[in-house]
Protein backbone atom coordinates (compact mmCIF):
# COMPACT_ATOMS: atom_id res chain seq x y z
CA UNK A 1 0.00 0.00 0.00
CA UNK A 2 1.28 3.51 -1.07
CA UNK A 3 2.76 5.00 2.46
CA UNK A 4 0.81 8.32 2.08
CA UNK A 5 -2.44 6.20 1.89
CA UNK A 6 -1.13 4.40 4.97
CA UNK A 7 -0.18 7.06 6.98
CA UNK A 8 -4.13 8.22 6.53
CA UNK A 9 -5.45 5.47 7.09
CA UNK A 10 -3.85 5.27 10.39
CA UNK A 11 -4.66 9.13 11.62
CA UNK A 12 -7.91 8.54 10.77
CA UNK A 13 -8.12 5.01 12.62
CA UNK A 14 -6.43 6.33 15.72
CA UNK A 15 -10.23 8.95 15.59
CA UNK A 16 -13.20 7.87 18.38
CA UNK A 17 -14.41 4.59 17.44
CA UNK A 18 -13.04 4.66 13.54
CA UNK A 19 -10.54 1.96 13.83
CA UNK A 20 -8.29 0.37 10.69
CA UNK A 21 -11.36 -0.55 8.92
CA UNK A 22 -13.33 2.36 9.38
CA UNK A 23 -9.84 4.22 8.72
CA UNK A 24 -9.49 2.53 5.35
CA UNK A 25 -13.36 3.30 4.23
CA UNK A 26 -12.83 6.83 4.95
CA UNK A 27 -10.04 6.83 3.78
CA UNK A 28 -10.95 5.56 0.24
CA UNK A 29 -13.97 7.09 0.00
CA UNK A 30 -12.23 10.82 0.62
CA UNK A 31 -9.55 10.14 -1.80
CA UNK A 32 -11.64 8.40 -4.57
CA UNK A 33 -14.48 11.16 -4.45
CA UNK A 34 -14.53 13.44 -7.60
CA UNK A 35 -15.69 16.47 -6.13
CA UNK A 36 -13.20 17.11 -3.86
CA UNK A 37 -14.05 16.30 -0.49
CA UNK A 38 -10.77 15.36 0.10
CA UNK A 39 -9.32 19.02 -0.01
CA UNK A 40 -12.87 20.71 1.35
CA UNK A 41 -12.43 18.93 4.63
CA UNK A 42 -8.53 19.31 4.90
CA UNK A 43 -8.73 22.86 4.17
CA UNK A 44 -11.93 23.10 6.78
CA UNK A 45 -10.11 20.74 9.17
CA UNK A 46 -6.95 23.20 9.30
CA UNK A 47 -8.89 26.63 9.68
CA UNK A 48 -10.82 25.22 12.45
CA UNK A 49 -7.27 23.78 14.01
CA UNK A 50 -5.83 27.40 13.36
CA UNK A 51 -8.92 29.50 14.64
CA UNK A 52 -10.95 27.39 17.12
CA UNK A 53 -9.38 28.16 20.83
CA UNK A 54 -11.08 27.06 24.11
CA UNK A 55 -12.84 30.40 25.31
CA UNK A 56 -10.30 31.40 28.04
CA UNK A 57 -13.37 31.83 30.55
CA UNK A 58 -15.56 29.09 30.32
CA UNK A 59 -13.54 26.63 28.12
CA UNK A 60 -15.98 26.21 25.43
CA UNK A 61 -14.22 25.57 21.64
CA UNK A 62 -14.91 29.07 20.06
CA UNK A 63 -13.29 31.28 17.11
CA UNK A 64 -10.87 33.13 19.19
CA UNK A 65 -11.03 35.75 17.06
CA UNK A 66 -14.15 36.81 18.77
CA UNK A 67 -12.42 36.31 22.42
CA UNK A 68 -15.01 35.09 24.65
CA UNK A 69 -17.54 32.16 23.50
CA UNK A 70 -21.59 33.29 22.58
CA UNK A 71 -22.51 32.03 25.94
CA UNK A 72 -20.17 34.31 27.96
CA UNK A 73 -20.75 37.36 25.44
CA UNK A 74 -24.63 36.94 25.94
CA UNK A 75 -25.61 38.97 28.57
CA UNK A 76 -29.15 37.41 29.04
CA UNK A 77 -26.94 34.51 30.43
CA UNK A 78 -26.00 36.59 33.13
CA UNK A 79 -28.61 35.10 35.32
CA UNK A 80 -25.98 34.31 38.61
CA UNK A 81 -26.12 30.50 37.48
CA UNK A 82 -23.19 28.80 36.38
CA UNK A 83 -23.36 24.99 35.08
CA UNK A 84 -19.81 22.87 35.76
CA UNK A 85 -19.80 20.37 33.20
CA UNK A 86 -16.79 17.68 32.23
CA UNK A 87 -16.69 18.51 28.24
CA UNK A 88 -17.71 20.51 25.08
CA UNK A 89 -20.25 17.93 24.06
CA UNK A 90 -22.37 18.01 27.22
CA UNK A 91 -22.90 21.63 26.83
CA UNK A 92 -24.36 20.73 23.22
CA UNK A 93 -26.10 18.25 25.05
CA UNK A 94 -27.76 20.58 27.25
CA UNK A 95 -27.94 23.57 24.89
CA UNK A 96 -30.16 20.71 22.82
CA UNK A 97 -32.62 19.92 25.29
CA UNK A 98 -32.83 23.85 26.48
CA UNK A 99 -33.07 23.15 30.12
CA UNK A 100 -30.41 25.80 31.31
CA UNK A 101 -30.13 29.16 30.57
CA UNK A 102 -26.94 30.37 32.14
CA UNK A 103 -23.16 29.84 32.05
CA UNK A 104 -20.98 26.86 31.85
CA UNK A 105 -17.97 25.65 33.09
CA UNK A 106 -16.19 23.22 31.42
CA UNK A 107 -13.45 21.32 34.04
CA UNK A 108 -11.83 19.18 30.95
CA UNK A 109 -11.81 16.19 32.46
CA UNK A 110 -12.40 14.10 35.86
CA UNK A 111 -10.36 13.16 38.92
CA UNK A 112 -8.80 9.97 38.17
CA UNK A 113 -6.66 7.52 39.93
CA UNK A 114 -6.10 5.26 36.75
CA UNK A 115 -6.11 7.94 34.11
CA UNK A 116 -3.83 9.59 36.13
CA UNK A 117 -5.67 12.89 36.51
CA UNK A 118 -4.89 15.26 38.97
CA UNK A 119 -6.57 18.78 39.93
CA UNK A 120 -4.12 20.77 38.12
CA UNK A 121 -4.64 18.54 34.92
CA UNK A 122 -8.48 20.48 35.25
CA UNK A 123 -10.16 23.81 34.76
CA UNK A 124 -11.01 24.27 38.27
CA UNK A 125 -8.07 27.23 39.84
CA UNK A 126 -10.44 29.47 37.59
CA UNK A 127 -13.45 28.59 39.36
CA UNK A 128 -13.49 30.85 42.80
CA UNK A 129 -12.95 34.01 40.75
CA UNK A 130 -15.44 33.73 37.98
CA UNK A 131 -17.69 33.12 41.05
CA UNK A 132 -16.58 36.45 42.13
CA UNK A 133 -16.31 38.44 38.85
CA UNK A 134 -20.09 36.96 37.58
CA UNK A 135 -22.00 37.03 40.73
CA UNK A 136 -22.74 33.70 40.80
CA UNK A 137 -25.29 32.49 43.23
CA UNK A 138 -25.93 28.77 41.97
CA UNK A 139 -23.08 26.46 41.00
CA UNK A 140 -24.94 23.41 39.48
CA UNK A 141 -22.97 20.44 39.66
CA UNK A 142 -23.79 18.17 35.71
CA UNK A 143 -20.96 15.56 36.20
CA UNK A 144 -21.33 12.48 34.75
CA UNK A 145 -23.29 10.45 37.78
CA UNK A 146 -20.14 7.90 38.69
CA UNK A 147 -17.11 7.81 41.54
CA UNK A 148 -15.09 9.63 39.07
CA UNK A 149 -17.75 12.07 38.68
CA UNK A 150 -19.12 12.66 42.55
CA UNK A 151 -15.03 12.62 43.09
CA UNK A 152 -14.66 15.43 40.94
CA UNK A 153 -17.72 17.44 42.03
CA UNK A 154 -16.77 16.64 46.11
CA UNK A 155 -13.09 17.84 44.96
CA UNK A 156 -14.05 21.31 43.69
CA UNK A 157 -16.78 21.88 46.25
CA UNK A 158 -14.12 22.01 49.23
CA UNK A 159 -11.23 23.37 46.77
CA UNK A 160 -14.00 26.37 46.11
CA UNK A 161 -15.13 26.06 49.80
CA UNK A 162 -18.33 28.23 51.64
CA UNK A 163 -18.85 31.22 50.07
CA UNK A 164 -21.52 33.52 51.24
CA UNK A 165 -24.61 33.47 48.90
CA UNK A 166 -23.27 31.02 46.46
CA UNK A 167 -25.29 27.46 46.36
CA UNK A 168 -24.09 24.38 45.41
CA UNK A 169 -26.77 21.63 43.45
CA UNK A 170 -26.38 18.68 41.36
CA UNK A 171 -28.89 17.23 38.67
CA UNK A 172 -31.01 14.89 40.67
CA UNK A 173 -30.36 11.06 40.01
CA UNK A 174 -33.23 8.56 39.46
CA UNK A 175 -35.32 6.64 37.00
CA UNK A 176 -34.95 7.77 33.37
CA UNK A 177 -37.97 9.24 31.43
CA UNK A 178 -39.93 6.07 29.95
CA UNK A 179 -37.01 3.91 32.18
CA UNK A 180 -38.35 0.43 32.81
CA UNK A 181 -37.52 -0.81 36.22
CA UNK A 182 -36.25 -4.39 34.42
CA UNK A 183 -33.46 -2.64 32.81
CA UNK A 184 -32.24 -0.44 35.66
CA UNK A 185 -29.09 -0.97 37.67
CA UNK A 186 -29.51 -1.87 41.37
CA UNK A 187 -27.60 1.49 41.91
CA UNK A 188 -29.79 3.76 40.02
CA UNK A 189 -32.48 1.98 41.95
CA UNK A 190 -31.08 2.46 45.52
CA UNK A 191 -30.58 6.34 44.37
CA UNK A 192 -34.33 6.51 43.34
CA UNK A 193 -35.41 4.88 46.40
CA UNK A 194 -33.53 7.29 48.51
CA UNK A 195 -34.68 10.55 46.55
CA UNK A 196 -37.98 9.38 46.58
CA UNK A 197 -40.50 12.14 46.26
CA UNK A 198 -43.82 13.09 48.74
CA UNK A 199 -46.91 13.13 46.19
CA UNK B 1 -23.34 26.05 17.96
CA UNK B 2 -20.11 27.57 16.39
CA UNK B 3 -20.58 27.90 13.02
CA UNK B 4 -16.94 26.46 11.81
CA UNK B 5 -17.38 23.61 14.22
CA UNK B 6 -20.57 22.66 12.98
CA UNK B 7 -19.67 22.89 9.61
CA UNK B 8 -16.92 20.45 10.36
CA UNK B 9 -18.87 17.97 12.06
CA UNK B 10 -21.21 17.88 9.28
CA UNK B 11 -18.39 16.89 6.93
CA UNK B 12 -16.54 14.25 9.16
CA UNK B 13 -20.52 13.02 9.45
CA UNK B 14 -20.94 12.15 5.90
CA UNK B 15 -17.76 9.89 5.78
CA UNK B 16 -18.37 6.32 5.40
CA UNK B 17 -20.18 4.77 8.98
CA UNK B 18 -19.56 8.36 10.81
CA UNK B 19 -22.60 9.34 11.60
CA UNK B 20 -23.97 12.89 13.47
CA UNK B 21 -22.96 11.81 16.79
CA UNK B 22 -19.36 9.93 16.06
CA UNK B 23 -18.38 13.11 13.93
CA UNK B 24 -19.22 15.41 16.82
CA UNK B 25 -17.03 12.88 18.70
CA UNK B 26 -14.01 13.32 16.31
CA UNK B 27 -14.13 16.64 16.08
CA UNK B 28 -14.41 17.09 20.18
CA UNK B 29 -11.39 14.94 20.28
CA UNK B 30 -9.57 17.00 17.28
CA UNK B 31 -10.21 20.58 18.33
CA UNK B 32 -9.39 19.64 21.73
CA UNK B 33 -6.00 17.67 21.17
CA UNK B 34 -3.18 19.27 22.58
CA UNK B 35 -1.14 18.05 20.68
CA UNK B 36 -2.08 19.20 16.99
CA UNK B 37 -3.57 15.96 15.47
CA UNK B 38 -5.83 18.13 13.64
CA UNK B 39 -3.29 19.93 12.29
CA UNK B 40 -1.24 16.91 11.38
CA UNK B 41 -4.54 15.43 10.02
CA UNK B 42 -5.23 18.70 7.76
CA UNK B 43 -1.88 18.59 6.43
CA UNK B 44 -1.30 15.08 5.50
CA UNK B 45 -5.10 14.93 3.39
CA UNK B 46 -4.74 18.12 2.15
CA UNK B 47 -1.30 16.58 0.78
CA UNK B 48 -2.90 13.45 -0.27
CA UNK B 49 -5.81 14.74 -2.22
CA UNK B 50 -3.09 16.94 -3.86
CA UNK B 51 -0.68 14.12 -4.99
CA UNK B 52 -2.70 11.01 -4.64
CA UNK B 53 -4.59 9.71 -8.13
CA UNK B 54 -5.62 6.66 -9.67
CA UNK B 55 -3.40 4.91 -11.80
CA UNK B 56 -3.93 5.48 -14.94
CA UNK B 57 -3.63 2.16 -15.93
CA UNK B 58 -5.15 0.29 -13.42
CA UNK B 59 -6.78 2.40 -11.17
CA UNK B 60 -5.02 1.88 -7.90
CA UNK B 61 -4.77 4.82 -5.74
CA UNK B 62 -0.63 5.80 -6.33
CA UNK B 63 1.48 8.93 -6.07
CA UNK B 64 0.79 10.53 -8.94
CA UNK B 65 4.35 11.98 -9.70
CA UNK B 66 5.07 8.08 -10.25
CA UNK B 67 2.87 7.46 -12.61
CA UNK B 68 1.89 4.66 -12.41
CA UNK B 69 1.24 2.67 -9.09
CA UNK B 70 3.09 -0.14 -7.75
CA UNK B 71 1.55 -3.30 -9.15
CA UNK B 72 2.08 -1.56 -12.82
CA UNK B 73 5.67 -0.90 -12.76
CA UNK B 74 6.71 -4.40 -10.83
CA UNK B 75 7.89 -6.50 -13.75
CA UNK B 76 7.53 -9.44 -11.97
CA UNK B 77 3.57 -9.20 -11.78
CA UNK B 78 3.50 -9.32 -16.03
CA UNK B 79 2.76 -12.89 -15.43
CA UNK B 80 -0.20 -12.78 -17.68
CA UNK B 81 -2.65 -12.86 -15.64
CA UNK B 82 -4.97 -9.36 -15.13
CA UNK B 83 -7.47 -9.65 -12.24
CA UNK B 84 -10.44 -7.36 -12.47
CA UNK B 85 -12.03 -6.19 -9.27
CA UNK B 86 -14.40 -3.51 -8.10
CA UNK B 87 -11.95 -1.28 -5.87
CA UNK B 88 -9.17 -0.35 -4.07
CA UNK B 89 -10.65 -2.21 -0.75
CA UNK B 90 -10.97 -5.30 -2.58
CA UNK B 91 -6.82 -5.19 -3.87
CA UNK B 92 -5.62 -4.26 -0.59
CA UNK B 93 -7.55 -7.31 1.11
CA UNK B 94 -6.20 -9.46 -1.89
CA UNK B 95 -2.83 -8.33 -1.19
CA UNK B 96 -3.15 -8.90 2.36
CA UNK B 97 -4.10 -13.08 1.63
CA UNK B 98 -1.12 -12.82 -0.96
CA UNK B 99 -3.41 -14.90 -3.12
CA UNK B 100 -2.66 -13.68 -6.19
CA UNK B 101 0.82 -12.02 -7.86
CA UNK B 102 -0.66 -10.93 -11.33
CA UNK B 103 -1.54 -7.33 -12.41
CA UNK B 104 -5.15 -5.88 -11.15
CA UNK B 105 -8.11 -3.71 -13.01
CA UNK B 106 -10.42 -2.00 -10.83
CA UNK B 107 -13.49 -0.76 -12.25
CA UNK B 108 -14.25 0.87 -9.89
CA UNK B 109 -18.00 0.24 -9.14
CA UNK B 110 -20.88 -2.25 -10.66
CA UNK B 111 -23.87 -2.36 -12.96
CA UNK B 112 -26.52 -1.01 -11.34
CA UNK B 113 -30.11 -0.40 -12.02
CA UNK B 114 -30.86 1.06 -8.60
CA UNK B 115 -28.02 2.98 -8.73
CA UNK B 116 -27.94 4.28 -11.86
CA UNK B 117 -24.33 2.77 -12.70
CA UNK B 118 -23.73 2.18 -16.60
CA UNK B 119 -20.87 0.84 -18.54
CA UNK B 120 -19.52 4.19 -19.30
CA UNK B 121 -19.30 5.23 -15.01
CA UNK B 122 -17.04 2.15 -15.24
CA UNK B 123 -13.44 1.76 -16.04
CA UNK B 124 -14.21 -1.33 -18.70
CA UNK B 125 -13.40 0.47 -22.15
CA UNK B 126 -9.27 0.29 -21.43
CA UNK B 127 -9.41 -3.48 -21.03
CA UNK B 128 -9.09 -4.65 -24.59
CA UNK B 129 -6.17 -2.75 -25.02
CA UNK B 130 -4.65 -3.49 -21.37
CA UNK B 131 -4.99 -7.13 -22.71
CA UNK B 132 -3.24 -7.06 -25.75
CA UNK B 133 -0.40 -4.50 -24.36
CA UNK B 134 0.41 -5.94 -21.80
CA UNK B 135 0.21 -9.93 -23.08
CA UNK B 136 -2.38 -11.11 -20.83
CA UNK B 137 -3.55 -14.70 -21.00
CA UNK B 138 -5.74 -15.20 -18.08
CA UNK B 139 -9.03 -12.13 -17.07
CA UNK B 140 -9.66 -13.36 -13.57
CA UNK B 141 -12.55 -12.04 -11.98
CA UNK B 142 -12.83 -11.31 -8.20
CA UNK B 143 -16.27 -9.25 -8.06
CA UNK B 144 -18.87 -9.48 -5.40
CA UNK B 145 -20.29 -12.98 -5.42
CA UNK B 146 -24.05 -10.54 -6.25
CA UNK B 147 -26.32 -10.18 -8.88
CA UNK B 148 -25.01 -6.98 -9.54
CA UNK B 149 -21.17 -8.99 -9.56
CA UNK B 150 -22.21 -11.59 -11.92
CA UNK B 151 -24.06 -8.84 -14.61
CA UNK B 152 -21.01 -6.79 -14.60
CA UNK B 153 -18.76 -9.95 -15.04
CA UNK B 154 -21.22 -11.28 -18.11
CA UNK B 155 -21.01 -7.46 -19.38
CA UNK B 156 -17.56 -7.13 -19.50
CA UNK B 157 -16.89 -10.72 -20.83
CA UNK B 158 -19.20 -10.02 -23.83
CA UNK B 159 -17.55 -6.60 -24.72
CA UNK B 160 -13.96 -8.12 -24.58
CA UNK B 161 -15.39 -10.82 -26.79
CA UNK B 162 -13.45 -14.03 -27.99
CA UNK B 163 -9.65 -13.13 -27.90
CA UNK B 164 -7.07 -15.76 -29.20
CA UNK B 165 -5.21 -16.87 -26.22
CA UNK B 166 -7.07 -15.58 -23.83
CA UNK B 167 -8.87 -17.16 -21.13
CA UNK B 168 -11.38 -16.00 -18.86
CA UNK B 169 -12.14 -17.16 -15.07
CA UNK B 170 -14.16 -16.13 -11.75
CA UNK B 171 -13.27 -17.06 -8.38
CA UNK B 172 -14.64 -20.32 -7.08
CA UNK B 173 -18.25 -20.20 -5.24
CA UNK B 174 -16.30 -20.53 -2.12
CA UNK B 175 -17.11 -17.12 -1.16
CA UNK B 176 -20.09 -17.21 0.34
CA UNK B 177 -23.54 -15.67 -1.81
CA UNK B 178 -23.84 -11.63 -1.02
CA UNK B 179 -20.55 -11.63 0.49
CA UNK B 180 -18.52 -9.00 -0.13
CA UNK B 181 -14.42 -9.45 -0.69
CA UNK B 182 -13.71 -6.87 2.32
CA UNK B 183 -15.25 -9.22 4.99
CA UNK B 184 -13.86 -13.22 3.97
CA UNK B 185 -10.89 -14.41 5.68
CA UNK B 186 -7.60 -14.76 3.77
CA UNK B 187 -8.29 -19.35 4.11
CA UNK B 188 -11.48 -18.89 2.01
CA UNK B 189 -9.96 -16.02 -0.24
CA UNK B 190 -6.89 -18.98 -0.83
CA UNK B 191 -9.79 -21.69 -1.60
CA UNK B 192 -11.10 -19.55 -4.40
CA UNK B 193 -8.35 -18.26 -6.10
CA UNK B 194 -7.69 -22.08 -6.48
CA UNK B 195 -11.05 -23.11 -7.33
CA UNK B 196 -11.38 -20.70 -9.94
CA UNK B 197 -13.38 -21.57 -13.01
CA UNK B 198 -13.01 -21.50 -17.04
CA UNK B 199 -15.85 -19.91 -17.97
Amino acid sequence: MNSKIEKLIKQFAKLPRVGARGGQRIVLALLQDKTGRASALAAALADAAATIAPCPVCGVLTDSAAGMCEFCRDASRANGQLCVVRDLADVWTLEKASVFHGRYHIIGGLLSGAAGTLPDDLNIASLPQRIANENITEVIFALPNTVEGKTTQHYIMSAIGDVAGVDFSELASGVPLGGDLDYIDDGTLTLAFGGRKSL
